[in-house]
């Protein structure tokens, strides 16, 4: 039988989301939890990976079981809730019928870039810092042209496995939540490190050193050298995946 | 002259507000920081002190300096800024009249205190945990007992030196932010310990454990060995502190 989870995470803990060697991952943390508490090796299959140091308010994953677990779900996050450290917490496990897997059924993911304009003790390691003059308005109309379907490899770290860089955004926008900007991005996938040189570049075009123009020019390059620096992990937000 | 600062702190660095022998506090981080960038020995006046733990997203206090500062304003609070750790940002820095005081001269101040029901890796350090089945109605009729004028002897730290534990509340209620409860007090002037001594009283009263009635008896005890536990420091927040 297989199953969903819905948790969240800060990611500063973290070496990224995926299981490696010699690093504390937020997968094999959670596998670890999730193999003592039933009691049998658990392997949990992702949504997405999320970089080192990026965040998650939403992930869900998958595993497969063999038994039932109906009557002991409510118990189980409890005593994973209990067992797991504090940057990490399982919001409901529910079980979903077997051809619906977290990473190939997700039909979109939403990321959240969050920048604080001045010193905010509040927001220090969990948002980046810009310029007060940074002018969102610019960034706005120049991330218009991400919006549809687009080769994104110049928005892409080099060395990857996928096979395609297309992906399709159906949001890019920057908007003031109270006294921070948050910039929301919507697609049907990600590339490794995407938002981050994507955030990265419109900081340029903010910045006034680079037009609009360059910036669809750096679209259509599909070269990675052609796009900005990353911007910084730690406000970085993966907020919302959809499904069926 | 006298100035006023604004400013925030993240209380969870700093061993309280105030000064003292053989412990970081805000108060001595910010002298050594103005003293520095002001070339005099500058002795800062808080509008009130914070137990150590507590934030402040607003605090203000004020200096005397023998010159003017009006052109050196903006760059000074930069500087200053830059100067301090990341925990302290300095608002605004400006001119008021001597007769004002940035202690003496405050009509009311503001604290919440933040508590979320269930586990958020986002909120650790930064609010207290309770049970979701907390009545918070219990919590908010109980506190109506708390506003205007009364000693508040029984929310009050043993060892005081204050004249008089007579303090006027305008405001104490619970309200749901988001995924949060907040618990919002405001008095002209509050005791060490007090919101935290309410907060932890009004948990027993949430958790059913001690009547609307008892509460109210309580406060007329005017004994602090009735109030129940303190609640933990890191949850609450200095928020707003008015003058004429």
């Amino acid at each position: 039988m297989r199953y969903f989870v819905r948790f969240s995470y800060r990611g500063t803990d973290f070496h990224g989301s995926q299981s490696q060697p010699n690093a504390v991952t937020v997968q094999q943390t959670m596998e670890e939890a999730f193999s003592l508490v039933l009691r049998t090796p658990v392997a949990l299959v992702f949504a997405g990976r999320t970089d080192a140091g990026v965040h998650a308010r939403v992930m869900v994953a998958h595993f497969d079981f063999p038994d039932s677990l109906d009557e002991r779900l409510h118990r189980l996050a409890e005593r994973l809730n209990s067992l797991l450290p504090a940057s990490i917490a399982i919001y409901d496990i529910w079980q979903v019928p077997d051809s619906l897997h977290a990473r190939f059924s997700a039909l979109s993911r939403t990321y959240e870039y969050v920048v604080c304009l001045r010193k905010d003790p509040f927001w220090v390691g969990r948002a980046a810092r810009v310029a007060p003059d940074m002018d969102f308005e610019a960034m706005n109309r120049a991330a218009q042209v991400l919006l549809g379907t687009h080769d994104f490899s110049s928005f892409c770290r080099t060395q990857t496995d996928v096979q395609t860089k297309v992906c399709t955004l159906t949001e890019a926008q920057w908007q003031q939540v109270g006294d921070v900007w948050v910039f929301r991005i919507t697609a049907n996938r990600f590339l490794r490190n995407m938002v981050r040189a994507v955030v990265g570049t419109l900081f340029e075009v903010g910045r006034h050193r680079m037009t609009q123009q360059a910036f669809a020019d750096v679209l259509e390059a599909c070269d990675r050298t052609c796009a900005g620096q990353s911007a910084p992990p730690e406000a970085l937000y993966l907020t919302q995946i959809l499904y069926p």
